[in-house]
């Protein structure tokens, strides 16, 4: 619905003067025609299921838009503006220039939204690449000419730099103040997300992905969300914390083109029309973040967007295109290229190497389902015992990652930086610290193994830490050092072996195995193993290095990773965050199999309204005894045929409207079929003509006329069609809910949380797992970390003589009382989400003042 | 429905013996539950419209698959797998492995299938190469030591090439032998496509989008199709016609997809599941044709599918992984390479050419238009004159290509050649007949100049003669040319003002212009043009050239081609094909605003089947009587409460079977619905389980039930819901017929051919086009062919002494009589659709056999 997207700390409009308050909330009720909602009410499934229930409960949080609904309503606009041109043409005879100009201004609007998202994206790329590298440099020195100059243009066009200073001279200071920095930076962004905007933390993909599909997360895209994302990511990646930016890049990509598309009259109210934008800035986000724009179209295509149609397609393209264009043209890296590295590989493949390729793309799927795996425990750990140090907990991530990162020198480096040089080829006079000479073979195994393994380690349990943090970098440099060990392994295979019959293929007497082409096919595996995506990922890689002799190996892998990872269980860490929190989404990659028809899904206790009879009071009393999100409207009790739908929006609009309009009695008789409708047999003839004022002569003082309210054509279906079919339904055409007749008569109603519902039910039966070994073992590790916190405390306190005291002791022990209190069910404790509540009040938004809400979205 | 590819030449299979017949009679009798086709009645439509709905008869010809009804048999199959599982379980407490290799096997049916057509398709590429560079070479000599090698592989790795002779030492000899190869090629391609295939000729990517929706057209993707498809497609190329390998590479590999997975259970039986291997193998089509897996996903995803879910996707990236595989290893230009041309640019682009590249851009855009506009004009030429001539048109056309394209250098050599001339840098040695000299640049700017106008005027007669011809290639060349005489001039525009300010950006001294680089983005520019795609020309040109610097001008200019060519109408000629054609296809990319409800365009008239009460004898008549593809059931004819719904062959089938299960009489009462099931008001309870032999007992004498074959749970929907979610519905969900119901009363149904026919009245109304002039002159242009014919045989017996007697005369006026006759629609003319019915009946798959037809598919 239309209050989706006002973020938690905006303000709510100054109330307008009387007049214009009525112009706006007929507007507003205009557009809360296309709305409908329905909760499924919960105390109507069976008991002995009500533990399970509670867990499911968290469904219940989010509200969706209609999909149906609002296409609808887009085509009703549509013909209106027709219908008053084709007005005009009889007048004129031809149309008038001004209302030609506003009819381009409304078919233009799209495209003035998507360039100006674009522009927008682009521009603050090119300004996070800019900070980002600063703060990176500022870590290890300055710059004496400008303290604002990073360390390349700082030394812009001079080979031997005198401007750029180290801190000190001394390394173990310089060490120090890295460590500092890296505190410093990843403190600093921590309380920034926690003190004004908790949904700016981590990638956000999820969470798109949920909004895109069509739920409604308020504040999640808003403008404080987008402003403290685009501060806080580059100081989270100076921090040195095993985290990347592409996540947060569409997060902050879809921000701005919410943000940027309410100042337009035709996206304030159609939710649906929104999320094209949204899906196109999804796109533009990734584009910029790997400098690959059509790898962002792909991206979102195969991963973002459960419902792409070709204008979709040709939309992102458009907007990845500004964004690309504007950033290329800002040109942040001085080098005239959008992405941070370019290879090209001068010698080809040869069919041996395949045997290598599967075994790198077995690595990619099984690094994927191990750090999903892992990582999720890790969240599940942070959620149940780490919500309120969430500050502390980045911080001391940054400082051990700085720690354990400085003796590697793969790890030392920045993770794109340390990308490019394993992608490197080692002749032409590409070596980075000896990694191509021979003599460091050995050495420079291990030293990747260790990078592999160490980076694996950090990215399980940074991933999901309250700063910006995205996935997809950290998950290609662990590819990278991996297919880069296996590379040289390969090569010293071959040189141990230069006659054997396997490396016929190979020319005598010139280097034949090329180790940086396996790394770039590792980076190309874990991105793949841990996002579950494909094609995007082999045209990102191709984008981002140019390796086009490379595009069947990259297949390959891709193809082997995918296939491994498929056998873990689908969907990539996106999909399994969304079940991790528990969002609402209908999963499009799964396909299920429940062989029950909807009738034993579907909620047949239904809080219905018989369309004659009921009086004001009655009504009202129903709607404030219940929650329900809409109501089916039937002809009576007992009969109960179906006569349509009415969204409790619309209903409260309705009934506040009628009350204002005139005197009214509580008793008043409520119809929401107008009298001769109901003996209408052929149905034919066209609606009456619904205009607004009408309703003022139609309410007497012992009736009120709500059937304009109504949605007279719900979609309903049999009860004994098959629940896949109706899921199908929900995926593909988008409505809220469907109603449930047998023979026109009304016999239940399903919605998405239903279907999800008995999804998750047949999905625990299932796999019954056993959790409560995982349960001690996480609360035993929780009380190694206290016990070693409190030593560590005692230490400190003692070394220091009483004056440095951490307090965090005590804060700690409550926090274990009070999640044992409630860890039945940790998922409960996510954070973000109950927030959302809080932040609808804080914005003015609360149930009881809807129009005012739907204004303010 | 399951018979939809039989090919026409294919013979029915021998029938079986009586147990085998019965037992895949119960087969299809349990595959028939799928479907349930509804043919929407014709007499019922309005009086004053007869003429245009004589027009819109055309929609009649074909059926459709019911996507909705595949999925729910899926479904039944998977559970009934499970059940039978689950019995397994508890007999054994394990599972047996032969029942977990059918499992797997079972599952990995898709991945075998896709495999072996990925590598049939690869198979099939690399010989078609082959095949064809040998007969483009013959045309120009011939090798002395094995006549069957092409020059290439006949010299392979000497320098000069003794073994390889020209025909004769004289060019005149050469040219003329050139010219009557061609002749000779031509002549052949077109009477073997005639001959054993119509459905071979042109480029069939029209034809394979419909049948991707859903249609079904006999034949088209049959086993004969496919080969003279695979032999004439290397002719009609080295004939020297201005038409592509790609079009016809996507029919030939969605031949080979249909053709194999006939082999396979999953597939023979599920027409939805087949068009999931039908999109994989579109995908592969183009792959190899480019040598671009990725592009041909791409082409597959944006061009191809009306739906394209995620595992469709990762089926279409693995079809083309392994179809290119097979291609690479098959190495058939012996040069490692993919694609015939790779490019690499070393100088990157400047800003100040945008303007230039948006420029091209509006070229491509322009170009589409015009020969998207004048080819259907053509084409509605060649069907209204021409079809009897196919091959006198087809072998005329090359000779004239031929005489017509020798004196240009560039239009002389091959399509492909020429282009990967084109698109050469002019430093690094690369150089064509002076194409770099700067002397020459005039007479090379009005060479490709000449070049591009010539072959824009080739195209537009060539694409629809009746051999495999794809557009792809030679719109890639017109661009081609365009852009490099466009680079031309700008270099030459740069070296005379080298000092501009418009050219700040150039270094000095260096080239900074790349005219092949503008002649690469003329290609892209084209093809999007021509297609009207984007994302995957862009990937498309970067496999074929692996020009990554040049990405972001790629997508500019096509980003321009797009919104230019979107002023002239929506959708590439494979659309407009299709709107020419009159295939029923509702296209995703069109969005309407019809502002009507549904019960507008819906069959009011339904012949529809009360659910007791009628005896056999009458439900035959009613069969006999119309052609519906299905009826709904009702409760009685007053009250008409929808109960469900049978297909045509549903009933049929019913009908046969309970007549030979038992003696019957004529008047046994037919039930639709079993006595206790209308009693039923809580429909919770499952349907009773059906086995199939239960029909033998329940056949009484006096009474027949029919439950079991109706389907209970049709998608039903409100006769006020606006036509354009109905359309969706059809879009999206994809069911054969959808009936309209008003509160549990059959009001009416609705098909797509129904939505179809009205969307063309509209658009009649709309525009309404005076065709007559065009009429007068198509007819001019045919009299004055024939006068030029009729001299030219005039001639001819003269000069021979009347020994060579051209016939065609009198023939041609017998078509023009025949024509006249019939011209009031020339489409009705189409030759390979009226054929169909033809194909079905030498198929042995009359109506009247349904059984027999839907094993045999």
């Amino acid at each position: 619905m239309s209050a989706h997207t006002t973020s938690f700390s905006e303000q709510p409009p100054p109330r307008p003067s009387l007049p214009e308050r009525r112009i706006s909330r007929r507007l507003s009720a205009l557009s809360s025609v296309e709305r409908g909602q329905n909760g499924a009410p919960t105390g109507t499934t069976e008991h002995e299921l009500t533990e399970e229930i509670e867990k499911i409960k968290r469904y219940e949080d989010f509200t969706t838009i209609d999909w149906v609904q609002d296409a609808a309503r887009e085509q009703l606009r549509r013909r209106a503006r027709r219908k008053e041109n084709a007005g005009f043409f009889e007048r004129d005879g031809h149309l008038g220039w001004r209302r030609k100009l506003r009819d381009s201004y409304d078919a233009g609007q799209a495209w003035i939204v998507v360039t100006l998202v674009g522009a927008a994206i682009g521009l603050n790329a090119a300004f996070l690449n800019i900070v980002t590298e600063w703060l990176s440099d500022v870590k290890l020195g300055y710059c004496t000419t400008a303290f604002y100059l990073n360390e390349d243009f700082c030394c812009w066009g001079e080979d031997t730099c005198d401007a750029w200073h180290r801190w000190t001279p001394l390394w173990p200071v310089n060490y120090f103040l890295y460590f500092v920095f890296s505190i410093i930076f990843a403190l600093t962004s921590a309380s920034l997300v926690k003190a004004y905007a908790p949904y700016a933390a981590g990638s956000g993909i999820s969470e798109i992905k949920c909004i895109i599909a069509g739920f409604v997360m308020k504040g999640f895209l808003g403008f404080w969300t987008l402003l403290i994302k685009s501060i806080c990511l580059p100081l989270a990646i100076a921090s040195g914390l095993s985290v990347g930016k592409e996540g947060p890049s569409v997060h902050y990509a879809v921000c701005t083109g919410n943000v940027i598309s309410r100042f337009f009259d035709k996206y304030k109210r159609n939710a649906a029309k929104t999320r094209e934008i949204l899906s196109a800035c999804a796109a533009a986000g990734v584009a910029v973040a790997f400098g690959s724009p059509i790898g962002g179209v792909l991206f979102s295509l195969e991963e973002m967007s459960s419902y792409f149609p070709l204008k979709t397609m040709w939309r992102s393209y458009f907007c990845a295109l500004v964004a690309t264009a504007v950033l290329a043209a800002m040109n942040p890296f001085r080098t005239g290229q959008l992405v941070m590295f370019e290879v090209r590989y001068d010698r080809s493949w040869h069919f041996f190497e395949v045997i290598f390729f599967i075994f790198i793309g077995v690595f990619g799927g099984l690094y994927g389902a191990f750090v999903m795996k892992w990582n999720l425990r890790a969240q599940a750990f942070r959620k149940k015992y780490l919500s309120k140090y969430a500050i502390l907990e980045a911080t001391l991530l940054a400082g051990a990652t700085a720690i354990l990162c400085y003796p590697n020198m793969f790890l030392r480096i920045d993770m794109t930086e340390a990308m490019e040089r394993l992608f490197l080829e080692c002749e032409g006079g590409h070596d980075y610290d000896g990694l191509c000479e021979k003599k460091n073979r050995w050495t420079m195994v291990l030293s990747l193994l260790f990078a592999t393994i160490m980076r694996t380690f950090l990215v399980i349990i940074s991933y999901g830490c309250k700063v910006p943090a995205g996935i997809f970098v950290p998950s290609m440099a662990i590819g990278a050092s991996f297919g880069r060990m296996i590379g040289i392994l390969v090569q010293a295979l071959h040189e141990s072996f230069p006659h054997a019959k396997f490396f016929a293929a190979c020319e005598p007497d010139v280097p034949c195995i090329t180790p940086g082409t396996y790394a770039f096919l590792g980076a190309a595996a874990a991105l793949s193993g841990i996002m579950h995506i494909t094609v995007s990922v082999v045209v990102i890689m191709f984008e981002l290095t140019g390796a086009l002799t490379y595009i069947l190996p990259t297949m390959i892998v891709v193809g082997v990773t995918k296939a491994v990872s498929e056998r873990f269980g689908k969907g990539g860490i996106a999909d399994r965050m969304i079940w991790f929190n528990g969002f609402p989404f209908l999963d499009n990659k799964e396909e299920h199999t429940f062989g029950v028809p909807v009738s034993q899904v579907m909620t047949s206790d239904v809080t219905s309204l018989p369309s004659t009879g009921l009086n004001l009071r009655a009504l009202e009393t129903i709607l404030s005894q219940n929650k329900y999100q809409g109501f089916p409207i039937i002809s009576d009790p007992s009969t109960k045929a179906l006569i349509g739908y009415i969204g409790r929006t619309e209903l409260r609009y309705a009934i506040d409207r009628a009350k204002k309009a005139g005197f009214i009695s509580p008793n008043a008789k409520c119809y929401f079929t107008q009298p001769d409708s109901t003996a209408v047999q052929t149905p034919s003839t066209a609606a009456p003509p619904v205009t607004f004022d009408a309703i003022e002569s139609a309410t007497g003082q012992q009736s009120v006329d709500f059937s304009r309210f109504i949605d007279p054509t719900p979609l309903a279906v049999h009860p004994r069609l098959p629940l896949e079919t109706v899921m199908e339904l929900f995926k593909k055409m988008g409505p809220r809910v469907i109603l449930v007749d047998y023979r026109g008569r009304l016999a239940g109603l399903v919605t998405v949380k239903d279907c999800l519902k008995f999804q998750f039910k047949v999905e625990a039966h299932e796999t019954t797992r056993d959790d409560s070994t995982l349960d001690e073992r996480q609360e035993r590790l929780w009380n190694i970390i206290n016990l070693v916190a409190d030593w560590i405390a005692d230490k400190v306190m003692n070394i220091s003589g009483g004056r440095i005291k951490l307090g965090g002791g005590e804060g700690r022990r409550a926090g274990i009382l009070q999640s044992d209190g409630a860890s039945e069910d940790p998922r409960d404790h996510r954070e973000p989400i109950p927030a959302a509540e809080n932040y609808a009040i804080l914005d003015g938004t609360e149930d009881g003042d809807e129009g005012v809400e739907l204004q303010s979205r």
